[in-house]
């Protein structure tokens, strides 16, 4: 079960939520399984006068944070998980069972200074490819396949519901914390800068299929970086752009 | 995991629900994991056509059953669980948290001529007293106690879909294998390319304390990289190796 102190390392992010209902009834269930982060992205103002569903919904929906973009949202985050309805979507990220996933976010808490951001995505469309990018891994909860019926999705307040009771109740065997983690915003500035040594080294112009923002993104989250780790690639990355713009001046001043 | 057969054998059974939405919604986590009977007890006619709010819940909702008392409702079932938000209620029947009530409904529905009936009063005073004198034990879904504030009360379809994911989801966990990790020769070139880059960009120079060869192998191996991702730190290392050289020879050249 997660301590008191764990709950407050976790947030929700609702990205593109369009029905203010639904937001109060995800906040309805932070409130009920002691969650009380929400983070809201959204590109216009939300009415959360409109959200207030529930008595129990107004703490939650009085602490909210609005963002501009999901990477502000989740930069002070070392685990960003994105849920998916699963169905046909080609997965370029891990997918994990909402059980499994569960076991793994308890894991992530263990280390005393490691966030955790839960995405959400709007109503009709869910998380897009670019805001999936931010993910180190998504999770699903499994649903029931009827054969030759669409695939079912969820709502979203059910959704959330669902996770959080999941996350909220999931035991762990004790184990030992495991490392800390690089946040969201170090990995981000890693992305930034290789991208621009992917162009800068002409990798862009000979490996097309290879680069893109999303691609890079999704790359440097998936080695699970250590702070030092993330300084160190930095400073690799930074020192070899330094380079090829030194000699690439030189070369021009002569 | 129950089998398809045994979720034949599950019916939900909504007393009083006053909220068509709340119907509506309950429709649809029936759905969604798999359940079709939906029972409804009202002493007025169910307002069904305002029920319809969403696709996946049409089907459940066409095929409801309305009875005018609890009993007839659960007539055919040889297990009936009521369930209620817990709090100060004085519990005259045993009272099960939510994921052992699910594996107790579980074991029932191994015997192949089970019913169960899974009870949810009306959203404001839940189950009355009597209704639950019909019902063989109650449960209810752990919630988060906040000092000296109200105890939480779960919406009617947020509730209903929880107690549907944790009677679908699968009892056993089962342990799924891990990522496919590269080689140690991938990893090896990696770390001897990343040695090149260090010295030829400067890096060396600037940060004698990052740089050895211990030191890179170490930190290449605690990426947990995959071979795909392997080979695209190389392409990208010997990519910046290339220019940094391409540009040095130019420079001498002129």
């Amino acid at each position: 079960m997660l301590t008191d102190e764990q709950r407050k390392r976790v947030c929700v992010v609702l990205v593109r939520a369009r029905n203010p209902n639904n937001i109060g009834a995800v906040a309805r269930a932070m409130y009920d399984f002691g969650f009380d982060e929400l983070r809201i992205v959204n590109d216009y103002p939300v009415p959360f006068e409109r959200a207030r569903s529930a008595i129990d919904a107004e703490a939650v929906l009085a602490g909210a944070r609005e963002f501009a973009a999901v990477a502000e949202a989740v930069a002070d985050c070392s685990l960003v998980v994105g849920t998916t309805a699963g169905g046909k979507r080609v997965h370029e990220h891990p997918l994990r069972e909402l059980a499994e996933g569960g076991g793994l976010v308890h894991e992530h808490l263990m280390q005393a200074e490691h966030r955790v951001a839960l995405l959400f995505g709007s109503e009709k469309t869910g998380l897009s490819r670019e805001e999936l990018t931010h993910c180190h891994w998504t999770m699903t909860i499994p649903m029931f396949d009827r054969d030759g019926a669409r695939h079912p999705s969820m709502n979203l307040g059910q959704a959330a519901a669902v996770c959080l009771y999941e996350l909220a109740r999931t035991t762990m065997p004790v184990a030992a914390a495991g490392p800390l983690l690089a946040p969201a915003e170090d990995l981000e500035r890693l992305t930034v800068l290789l991208g621009e040594l992917a162009e800068v080294s002409e990798y862009t112009r000979r490996h097309p299929a290879n680069s893109g923002d999303g691609l890079l993104r999704r790359f440097v989250r998936r080695m699970q970086m250590e702070p030092a780790d993330a300084a160190m690639w930095m400073g690799i990355v930074r020192q070899a752009l330094w380079k090829i713009r030194t000699e690439k001046t030189d070369t021009q001043n002569k």
